[in-house]
């Protein structure tokens, strides 16, 4: 009988998600109760996953008032939730190789930095889960909490 | 040159990932500022989608206090965002046919409506949007508003 994963197994697996998935889909709280919800690219370097959009925009400017984020990535059937407060840096400051290796994973044909209103966001995960939904992977879904891998 | 999709086959493309995907990408707000985002089973009727889950849970908690969700269906390449108020139906009050088809899409053993705490959610759509990243189809996302069809 299929067990599921083991937490080491699901580790492994988020890592490979982390760095070769391109698209984060990234969950905020509007101020009216509702919550806002698009597909963003995203750079992870072992640390954080660095992200960059324009303000204003629904999602920065929600990022600038809850100082909170929660994405998914891969998909509906193998799930990795990534959840932890946001920072910003302006564009002038980024470390070079963060923003070379985010821009190499973005399709638009220009470079995100020579625009207006671009403005870098990371995410610094406190709680990671990851699970095959269905009743298999119903248990051990945390591999981090507050910070620290359990595994 | 790729002028992207007309409103008229992202509509087309959007019924169809509709009527055929199993799962749904569902954020919701918090009462403390944050959102909280999961995949879950949904069934399209033409009308609403429909959802099952048990309370207490965090997203059943949040959609009874705000009344309100929004979805994601398909990849992060190609996007249906799905957005609108949300009502509940007890088990013992649902329309058969609509349990029927959401049951079928269910992957655990056992027919959720037998047990204790489950609830259906129905998400009626105000507003949808589809469109894949990038420039190509920066513009015409919208295909639905105040709940009704753009095209």
């Amino acid at each position: 009988m299929d067990q599921g994963r083991t937490r080491q197994e699901r580790k492994a697996d988020t890592l490979k998600l982390l760095e070769h998935e391109v698209h984060i889909w990234l969950a905020t709280a509007t101020d009216d109760q509702h919550a806002h919800l698009i597909p963003l690219t995203f750079y992870w370097d072992g640390q954080q996953l660095t992200l960059a959009m324009v303000e204003p925009q629904q999602t920065a400017d929600n990022l600038r008032r809850t100082g909170w984020a929660r994405g998914a990535l891969g998909s509906t059937r193998d799930v990795v939730i990534v959840e932890g407060p946001v920072t910003f840096t302006p564009v002038d400051e980024i470390d070079p190789t963060i923003g070379d290796a985010l821009r190499a994973r973005w399709t638009a044909p220009i470079d995100f930095r020579t625009l207006p209103g671009f403005v870098f966001v990371h995410l610094h995960p406190q709680r990671i889960q990851a699970y095959r939904p269905g009743y298999v992977e119903r248990t051990d879904r945390t591999l981090m909490r507050h910070g620290r891998w359990l595994v």
